[in-house]
């Protein structure tokens, strides 16, 4: 059979029954002007869009290309593989096969009647050595870092992202119910990281976390029971855990989870690209006194954070909040961190990727606007003993927040 | 408790106890050296390492930092997060804790009596806005691209690294043979995928499979049954399968396995960062002969590819072989993919990362040499219909070479 026939004919229908959804041409259109108003405060006449996440962003498909987008008139969207499968994911209408970055400009000019004068690239992500080559084939054009333009436009979500989070969300709560229907005394952490993560493929969850950065990887099997976690790593992170190797010195590990102990589970879940995140605890007959307390100035924390959350609220004042809340709760050292080792967040923008705009920081002082979705995580960290977290995905709407990650709230006590 | 002092009491015994390896002073010596004879070749008189997968080759720990190493003297190990593991993981005995890059030049300064002239950095994949501010941060250094001296140094593997790939393949084993025993009708392709991640993790598979690369993504359910198995999508792979979404087009789908279908899976294992790839067939009942006999095609040339691998076969002459021998067995137009979307490769180097040197592919005309290691995978594609292929991983010996992926090489037929 002819497979650019085969997928004209069968792609669509196979894929919708399976359960995938397109994104519309409007919502595309929409997302389009937010990144146009982006391009003219930082005076770009042009994007090329490279990364995977943005291209997803204004195309509507993660087939191997790059996007051209003017200021004005049409996209150009350009596909390497798979063409037919491009042309029917996303709305766009002017859709082309290439080859070569060398036909680019050739390209280009084709559509849009001249070469641009400035161009935008994500220099935050697009490494050197394709930037040199950008350069060699549009000697005249100026390149501008156009990140911010990205990251600014799509930390507002729309109707359609929110309702694909709360899916994600969704899938999370059902992975949460089934951990506690299997979690036995003698799993080893990450043996029940793996089936929780099996659970959440089998409803629809993707896999695979994206963060925006060279070196910082996520995971789902972030699995840390008594002592592990109470053990920083190298992530940005109040706990790390102590992970399978030196290679990968962060979640899960082969230790057995025994009785009594915290166990705390720190999940991502994606549906069709966008993710929440979410902490529950779990338990093997009742935890020791001591992190249900913490666990309890957790949630307290979450619900203050949560009570000031809305339109206006500045994140950095939100952050600063609870410094104060876990000192007048007992627990300013053990706050977000062992002392030296605290870190200084405790909530993240999360969608197509988990570090978006906005990050509830020291440092980030800007207001919170309708559509953002943030996870909200304070954590305590005891070394040598334990850790307990509690951690919701959240969307601000305008009379304050609500909830997208609805995994019952309690200890998860087995 | 205060957290170094545990770290530094509790951590080696803990970790190792729960199956740790640390990369000995020799091993890293001997990876040293390569590399300063590489750095000799290219004129660098100092790296800074920064990518994961190259500072971990040169360290032996992933803990967040860099690695500034001169072409002469001691290395210097700087590490932001978290500084006593990264010093019980590590052999090297120059270890700093360090905040920021502003504080870079002053360090080195300090460390090497003087700044460098040169300085190499991994451009193929470090981001511009990072390469400007070490431009900032050192102004009098010339950059230089250091990328190809990690890629030449990383690609021959030592009696360590082949020991660890030993074990990888050996949970690769396990995993396929908890395949059989599970696999049913009616589970869907990602069901049966995340279950067999599931497996792997419990017996050590590190789950984040590491690739060289801004926008690819590597991921181990690839699990393509029937139809689904003929599809093509943005991997430069053969076949990508449906996936999930339009936001993950690859991998397996929520489609369940029926009876009699082809069932391709394609899965990476990681043991202490080190990747086998290997592809085994499933099916339940047995499969259309159609299939059967692609499927002993691909072990045929997978066989022949093999019978010449040796120090000093050449990469392109062994890839080019494969189209003429698929040619008289019939399958010219569906091997490696259907017309027009044929890759062009039939084996890739494997390691730390999935995309190392030696490549079996057009255009790459070099020697294979002992220690080389890489995925040899012959597929075939009718669209529409399904695809079959046979993968495993090996290493090139000084007299031929050896398979590091032991699992059952029949179809595995429940």
């Amino acid at each position: 059979m002819n497979h650019p026939e085969w997928i004209r004919k069968e792609f669509r229908g196979l894929s919708q029954s399976l359960g995938f959804h397109f994104v519309s041409k409007e919502e595309i259109e929409n997302r389009m002007t937010r990144v146009r108003a982006g391009m003219e405060q930082e005076g770009v006449e042009a994007l090329l869009v490279i990364q995977k996440m943005d291209f997803f962003y204004l195309t509507g498909t993660t087939q191997d290309g790059l996007l051209f987008l003017p200021s004005e008139g049409k996209p150009l969207l350009l596909i390497r593989r798979e063409f037919e499968r491009a042309r029917i994911e996303s709305p766009l209408g002017d859709v082309v096969p290439f080859k070569s970055n060398r036909d680019l400009p050739t390209l280009i000019r084709n559509h849009l009647g001249r070469l641009p004068k400035t161009i935008g690239l994500e220099l935050d992500v697009l490494p050197v050595r394709d930037y040199f080559r950008y350069q060699e084939l549009f000697q005249e054009i100026q390149f501008k870092d156009a990140s911010s333009i990205f990251r600014e436009s799509r930390k507002i979500k729309s109707p359609f992202e929110i309702g694909l989070m709360k899916v994600a969300g969704e899938i999370g709560r059902k992975t949460y119910q089934e951990g506690k229907r299997i979690l036995r005394e003698g799993m080893t952490e990450i043996q029940f990281g793996g089936l929780l993560e099996a659970f959440a493929k089998t409803y629809g969850h993707e896999g695979l976390l994206r963060v925006r950065s060279l070196n910082y990887e996520a995971y789902t099997w972030h699995v840390l029971s008594g002592p592990n976690g109470g053990m920083v790593s190298q992530s940005d992170s109040p706990m790390g855990g102590l992970g399978l190797s030196p290679a990968f010195p962060v979640g899960g590990s082969l230790k057995p989870l025994k009785a009594h102990e915290p166990v705390l589970v720190d999940f991502g879940t994606c549906y069709h690209g966008y993710q929440t995140d979410e902490t529950r605890m779990f338990s093997i007959g009742k935890m020791e006194q001591k992190f249900v307390d913490a666990y309890h100035a957790c949630r307290e924390i979450h619900d203050a954070v949560l009570e000031k959350t809305r339109p206006g609220a500045d994140c950095e004042a939100l952050f600063l909040s609870t410094l104060r809340m876990a000192q007048r709760l007992g627990y300013g050292d053990s706050y977000l961190g062992p002392p030296g080792l605290q870190t200084r967040f405790i909530g993240h923008g999360i969608g197509l990727e988990l570090n978006e705009l906005p990050f509830l920081a020291q440092g980030q002082s800007y207001p919170l606007e309708e559509g953002m979705t943030f996870a909200l995580e304070p954590k305590i960290v005891f070394p040598g003993e334990g850790s307990v977290g509690f951690e919701n995905t959240v969307v601000v709407t305008q009379g304050g927040y609500e909830i997208l990650t609805p995994a019952e709230m309690e200890i998860l006590e087995v």
